[in-house]
C-alpha cells in the first residue's frame, strides 16, 4: 500500500524538492500537487528538469480535494497561509508536515512577535517541531508536524548534544551563517537577481532574522533557561547550501575530542549526521543534494573558544529532505528512504 | 548474485562519478578501486562528499586484482594506458567498458592521427563503440566497449538520424560546442584555476579539438561517405553540463516538426533521449547529475537552416552515466538501473 | 567648459555604466540623473557601489529641465519610450545618444517589423548608427545618435571589413552568440533569477532575436544586397561579457592570416579594436569593464570555414561605453577620453 | 618627473594588479618587470587583458637592474625571498614596499613563530606597516613598508578606533572572515579548482591562520596590552572580495551610532574608508576593483553585542592598491592618485 501524498505549494523551490524526492520514494504515491500560481500549467512545464518524470498537472488549493486523495499532506507555503488550511486537514484525520514557520514555535506569543497573530493556537500544542534527529520519538506519534527551518537546522544540531551536557557557557554563542539564494525562494526579486548576487558576498538582516527566535527556543528548552544567540546570515553566491560557523565559550575546560565524543554519542546510528574527523572542516559542496549535515569541531587553543562548523543543503536537510525524513518517521520506514541519493563528488 | 565491478582511475572526476553511480546500483559491489595517485588512501577521503559511504581504501593498479575479483572493469584513465592493460582484462574472460579515447575507433589509423601509435589495434576489431541509444544491439554481446567522448556522445545523438534519413547536407555541418570546466579533469592547471574560469568565456581548440575525427568516423558510418564537420569547443563557467548547438542546411525542404518526429521515431523507447517541444530549448541545469540527453530542435525559416541542441551532463551521460548504462546494456539488465536519480528541479 | 551632461533612464544596468564612466570623464559635468522609478532617491543608494562618488539625486523624466542644463543627453530607456521625448530634445539643439533601438534603423519598416510603429519616422534620416569604427565620420557631425545593439556591436565589428572586401559568402554566414546577464537588465524576472542562471547554459529566442534585422539591416549596406545571417544568442552564468563566435564560408581561398589582415588595415589605429594572433582567442574575461572588443580569427582547414570570434563586455562596448565613445567623437575629444580604464588581470 | 618604478614578482595576481593601476597612474612610469616564472615573456602574453597596454618583457630577478633603473621597488612575492633581496635594495637607497609578511611584524620572534628565521630582521626595526589609514605619518618618512595582510586590513581598519577608544572587551572579539579565491594566488592547486571552489562553502585553517598574529600584534599596540583575538577564514566562491564580520562586547554601554561616530572622527577625510549608515551593510560587490573600505555597524540589542562588517577587495586594498596608496604617501602625492577608479554599478 503506497501513502498517498499531497503537496501545496509545488511549485516553489522547497515544494519542487519535495517533487524530486517523492516521485522516487518507493512508498509513495503523489496524488496531486497543488500551487496558486501555476493551476492548470503540468508539473514539468514549469520544472523542466522533472520533464518526462512527473506527470501531474498542478491544482489550486482545496482542501476537500486533499482529503479525499492524500493520507499525508506536505505544505510549502509561505507562513500564514498553513494556518488558514491545516486545522482542516487535521480534523480531517490527514497527517501534515509543514515547511512554514506555522507550526515550529510551542508558545504562540513568540510566533506573534516574529510573525503575525496566529489563527490556529490550539494546534500549537499537538504540532511536533520536526527536528528528526532530536525528537524522533515525538515525531512518531505526531499528526502534525513543523518542519525546521533551514538556519535552525543547520545551528541547533550541532549545539543541542553540547547545551543539554551543559558544555557550553550559554550567554556565549555568536552564530555566523551564510546560505546560497535558493533559500530567498523562486519569486523574483532584486537580492535574487543573478547580477546582484553574482560575485557579492553580504550579511542581511543582522541580529534581526526571524530564525533567531527559533534558535534561541528551541535551545532554551535543552538549556533549562532563556536562551538568546547571536545569529548573522549571511547570503553565498551559489543556489544551495548552508554553513554555519558557531562561536562559543566552553563552561568548563573541555577539548575538540571531548565535543567531538558528546556528539558521537548523541548521534550514534543517526544516518544523517555525519561527524568529521580532525582533520576536515564540512564544506557545502560536499552535502549538496542530499540530506547530510555535515558538523566538524575545532578549539582556539590560547584563547579557549570552540567553534562548531555545520553544512547542510538549505533545500534538503534544511527544507524538503528534512519533511520527506519526517514522513519516514510518523508512517515507521526506514528513516533514510527516498533519501539515499549520494551527493555529486564535484 | 552481484556483479563484481572493479573502477580503475577511481578518483579522477569521471571514475568518481563511476563510484558514485554505482556505490548505489543495486546489481553491482564495487569491490575494488585504484589509483595511482592515491593508493593506500581510503577513497572517502579524496572524495569527502562520499564519506561514510564508500569504505574502500585505493590500490595501486594490477591487473591480476582486477582479474581475480571482478567481472567487468571500467577503466578511466587518461588515454594511452587503457591500452596497457585492458588487453590482457579481456583475454581473462573480463569485460571492460573503457572511458577513453583507446577504444572508441574503428581504424586505428583515425586514432593514431589524433592521438599516437595505438598499442593493441587488434582490439579494434572486437571493441563497440558505445553510445547506447544507437549501438545497444552490438553492445549487447560486446566484452570491451569504448564508451564515448561528451562531445561525440552530445552531437551525435541528435545528428544520427537526420543523417541516417538524409535529412541533411553532410558537408554544411557547423558545431558549436560548450562545456563545463569538469570535463578537463582533476589535475591542477592554470586552465582549470578558479581566478581564470570564473565570469570567463572562451573558446579552445577551434576546429582543433580531438573530439572532431571520433564524431567525423561516426557520421562517416551513417553518411555512407566520409564526412568532416566543423566543431568548435568553448569553455563555461559552470562544473558540470554541455550545451551543443548544431547548424545544418536541409538537404531537402522539411520543417522543425518533420526533424522532431524523425526524432521520435528513432529514440522511441529510449528512456534517456527527451526532445524537447516548440516551446522549450535545452538547458544544461535540466540535465545536471542525470543520464538524460535533451535535444531541441528549430528552423531559421528565412535562411532555411535546421539549428539543433543538445544538453547532457559531461560526467554522466557524457561519461560515468553512459558507462553504466552500457554495463547494464551488456548484463540485460534495466538500461536505467542505478540512473534513475532524477535532476535538481533547482 | 564642461560638457554639460544628462542621464535618463540612469537607474538600469546601463544607466549606471554611464554614470560611472562619466563621473570619471575629465571633459564631462553630469548636471541630471532621471528615473521614473526611483525619482526623488538619490542615485549612490540605488547604486552602493558608487556611494560618495555621485551626489545626485534621481529626478523624474521631464524634457525642460534636461533642455534647461544639459548640452548632450544619453538616453538609457526601454525602447518605444525615447521616440517620445528625443524629438523635443533634438529640437531644443541638444545631442542625444540614444541606447534603445529607436533611432538604429534607417528605414522605419524594418524598425516596426521587430518592434512596433515608429512614432519619430523623420528623424530616422539624420539619426547616425553609433558603431564607431565604421562611422566615426558621420557621428561626428550628428546631433542624434542610435547607440548599437550589444549583439550587432560584437557581430558587426569583425564582419564589416571582411563583408566591405567581398571575402565571404554572404548567405554562409552563422552567428553562435553567448551573453552575460545583465544584457537583460536589472528588472527582476524568472529569466535573472540567480538560481534559474547559475549553473546553467542555454539558447533563447533562436533566429528569433531582435539584434537579427539590426545585424542584416547592417550588413547589407556593406554588401550592396539584401543580407540575412542565422543568428543564436544564448545566456551565460556571468554578469558581464558577450562572445559570438561567427562561421562564414569564403568567397575565395583566403587564409587566416590574410583575414587577420584585412582587419588589422581597417581597424588600424582603432583604439579599441584588439586584432588577437595566432596564438590567442578572444575571453570575455579580457575585455571586462573596458571599451575593447577582441577579434580572433581561425580556419578550419579541411571543410575551408572561417571563424571569427569577437569578445565585448555588453555594458560597454555594447552599450554604455559605446555611447561615450560616440559623445567624444561627436565633441571631437580623444575617442578613448574616459574609457582608459584597464581590465583586471584576473 | 616620473617614479621610476619597478615591480618583482609582477606575474603573480597580487603582481598583475600592481600593473594594472600603476599603468595609469600619471605619476609613475613602469621601468621593469621581474617574474622567476615568466623570465622573456611579454608580460601581456602572460595577461592578455593587458594586450597592447603594457609593452614590457618580464625580466628574470636581478637586484643591480632594480638599483639602476627604479627610484620605488614593489615587491610581489612569497615570503622568505622578499628578505634576500630588500636589504640590498633599500642600502641602495630605493624605496621598497614590500607585499609580503616579511616586513610586516616589529618583533622578529613573532614573524619566526609564524613562517620561519627571519634573515634580515636589523630591517624590522625601519620598515613601517602600512596600513595607510593608520600609519600615514610614518609612512611618510619610510624606505620600507611592510604592506598589511588582506585579512588583517579588512580586521584592523574598523578595529582600530574602537580599541584605540577602549570601547571592547578586548578579549570577546571573534573574527569570522570570507575570502575570495584570488588571495589563494594563481599558482594552481586543488584548492584553487574552479570545480572545487564552484557552489562550496567552507573555513580553512580555522584559529591556525598567519594573519592571526599579525592582526594581534597590531591590535596590540592600541590595547596597550597583548591580544588574542579568534580568527576563522572562509573560502568563497568568487574571485575578489573580502568581507569580514566581527563580534565583540562593548566595555560599557554604547550604541552602534556611537560607534559609528567613533569611525567618522577616526577616519574623517580619509578617501577610502566608507562607512555606511543604518540601512546599509557592506557587500564585497560594492568594493571590486576599488581601494575602498566599506564598514558597516549593527548591535544586538538583546545580547548587548556589536557586529562590525567590513569589505575590501583583497587585491586592491587588500595588496595593490594599499601598496600604491602607500606609495602615494611616501612621495608626498594625492592620496588617491591612480586609484580613482570607481567600482562597477553592477
Amino acid at each position: 500500500m503506497m501513502i498517498r501524498t499531497g503537496i501545496v505549494g509545488a511549485t516553489g523551490y522547497a515544494g519542487a524538492e519535495l517533487v524530486r524526492l517523492l516521485a522516487a520514494h518507493r512508498a509513495v504515491e503523489i496524488t496531486v500537487l497543488m500551487s496558486r500560481q501555476f493551476a492548470g500549467t503540468p508539473f514539468d512545464h514549469v520544472y523542466p528538469a522533472l520533464s518526462g518524470m512527473v506527470d501531474l498537472t498542478c491544482e489550486p488549493l482545496a482542501v476537500e480535494r486533499l482529503t479525499a486523495c492524500c493520507d499525508v499532506v506536505f505544505t510549502a507555503l509561505p507562513h500564514r497561509i498553513p494556518m488558514e488550511i491545516v486545522p482542516a486537514l487535521v480534523a480531517s484525520g490527514l497527517r501534515v508536515i509543514d515547511l512554514s514557520a506555522d507550526f515550529r514555535f510551542e508558545a504562540a506569543a513568540v510566533y506573534e512577535a516574529a510573525y503575525q497573530p496566529h489563527t490556529a493556537p490550539e494546534l500549537l500544542k499537538q504540532s511536533v517541531y520536526g527536528l528528526c534527529e532530536v525528537f524522533a520519538e515525538r515525531i512518531e506519534k505526531a499528526a502534525l508536524v513543523g518542519n525546521p527551518g533551514c538556519y535552525p537546522t543547520s545551528v541547533l544540531l550541532p549545539l543541542i548534544p553540547l547545551v543539554e551536557k551543559r558544555l557550553l557557557d550559554i550567554d556565549s554563542i555568536v552564530i555566523d551563517a551564510k546560505s546560497g539564494v535558493s533559500g530567498a525562494g523562486r519569486s523574483p526579486s532584486l537580492t535574487s537577481h543573478y547580477c546582484e548576487v553574482n560575485e557579492s558576498f553580504k550579511a542581511y538582516k543582522a541580529a534581526e532574522h526571524r530564525h533567531n527566535p527559533e534558535i534561541d527556543a528551541v535551545l532554551s528548552r535543552f538549556a533549562g533557561r532563556s536562551v538568546g544567540v547571536t545569529f548573522v546570515p549571511h547570503l553565498l553566491p551559489m543556489t544551495r547550501g548552508m554553513l554555519s560557523t558557531i562561536y562559543a565559550t566552553p563552561a568548563a575546560p573541555v577539548s575538540a575530542d571531548d565535543v567531538r565524543e558528546c556528539m558521537r554519542s548523541y548521534y550514534h546510528r543517526r544516518p544523517f549526521v555525519r561527524l568529521c574527523g580532525k582533520d576536515r572542516l564540512p564544506d557545502t559542496r560536499h552535502v549538496a543534494g542530499s540530506n547530510f549535515c555535515d558538523i566538524g569541531v575545532r578549539m582556539d587553543p590560547r584563547r579557549r573558544r570552540l567553534i562548531l562548523f555545520s553544512a547542510i543543503d538549505n533545500l534538503v536537510k534544511g527544507a524538503a529532505g528534512q519533511a520527506v525524513q519526517n514522513m519516514n518517521i510518523m508512517y515507521r520506514l526506514e528513516e533514510s528512504e527516498g533519501l539515499t541519493a549520494l551527493p555529486f563528488p564535484v
